[in-house]
């Protein structure tokens, strides 16, 4: 479906860990706010109470906690109230979202990197928020080294549940974030994400400039 | 799919609420143990540490807390988790299964008598638990008089967020119950709960004589 909204556009920021879509996020809000946008920056999983609540419960405890199945049907689940109680009331209200991950990452990491397959995903996508899309996602890609130095950085080598996975996994992310652009390219964009901080943001701006004319 | 099992059989107790399907999943697990057989007794939403925690978040806020597209999903992983860290290996080492509710009743309150639809309740069953189904369900069928009486004996008119429903909804509910069983009626069958609880259980036990033999 379509979101129903007043003028506001609903971006989402992609990629894998460590690629800097946290620290764009941030940086992008502040330069659409300062183009006078109304912008809600929110992220998943979590972005809603109820969200938050399913987000712990993918979070925690060992690797192996939940089965393929019942995590991709957590985070659809999470995703469903997020898009009901946060997403879809700031677009009817005009503002501009903007979401750290979205559905792109399920279907990247549970769907094709994973066990689920990418038609489950956009299966449960569908049940649980009436198949709604951003109207722009834009994918930060890094070279594995680039995107691993800046990850440690930041963790200090504490990788979550969901980011401790191998090498193998992460270039198969990255390879289904490509073909997820090449088959939606109105929709999705890769965006190199090497350089500094602000030459990255002025290439995010660049993939929006038709949404902000 | 077939659940892999040494000998044992799984057998699903469903119905409205206030039938006696925990009155009855404890006197059946007596009759099969004084049988001889090995016997788990569990129930849904619930039945390993996973589905336990889901369970929380949706018994637990106001009415309107989720969506019933979310429900659907916290359910189904629930579920999922529930048949593979509990069902599954008990079944594997031969015993028995007894489940106070499981997937008939989302395909009757969320699918049937809510708003999401019976194919996708199937789906996600299918896209987190494999489509595991019981060997037999019974479905504890009482008129809504009786149904009311006992729920409001045994609650002191406290329902949770699901009990708490019109009986236009029950009655939604009991009507999806008879159309399941008479679409598959070699796995589920409608049991007359009237009556004492002794007479019940010997409808049930009758309803699995040929799983007995
Ligand atoms: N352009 C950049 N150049 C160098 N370092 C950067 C750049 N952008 C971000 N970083 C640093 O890289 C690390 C990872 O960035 P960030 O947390 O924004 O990535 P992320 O994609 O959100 O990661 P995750 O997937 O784990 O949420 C941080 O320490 C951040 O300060
Ligand atoms: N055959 C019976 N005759 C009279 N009362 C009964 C009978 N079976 C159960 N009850 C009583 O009815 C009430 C509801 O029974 P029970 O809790 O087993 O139903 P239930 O189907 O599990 O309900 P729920 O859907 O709320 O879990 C209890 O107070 C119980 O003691
Ligand atoms: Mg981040
Ligand atoms: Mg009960």
């Amino acid at each position: 479906m379509t979101l129903r909204r007043a003028q506001g556009c609903f971006i989402s920021l992609e990629g894998g860990e460590g690629v800097g879509k946290s620290t764009q996020a941030g940086r992008l809000t502040d330069a659409l706010r300062a183009r006078g946008l109304d912008v809600l920056l929110t992220r998943e999983p979590g972005g809603s109470p109820g969200a938050e609540a399913i987000r712990q419960l993918l979070l925690e405890g060992a690797g192996d906690r939940w089965t393929p199945g019942a995590e991709a049907l957590l985070f659809a689940a999470a995703r469903a109230d997020h898009v009901t109680k946060t997403i879809e009331p700031a677009l009817e209200a005009g503002r501009w979202v903007l979401c750290d991950r979205f559905l792109d990452s399920s279907r990247a990491y549970q769907g094709v990197a994973g066990e689920v397959g990418d038609a489950a995903i956009q299966n449960l996508h569908q049940i649980g928020s009436d198949g709604a899309l951003p109207d722009r996602t834009l994918v930060l890609m890094l070279s594995d080294e680039d995107a691993a130095a800046r990850a440690h950085a930041r963790d200090e080598g504490c990788p979550d549940r969901i980011g401790g996975r191998d090498a193998k996994f992460h270039a198969a992310v990255a390879q289904a974030f490509r073909d997820f652009a090449r088959d939606d390219p109105a929709r999705i964009r890769l965006i190199d994400a090497s350089g500094d901080e602000e030459a990255v943001t002025e290439r995010l701006l660049a993939a929006l400039s038709d949404l902000l004319s």
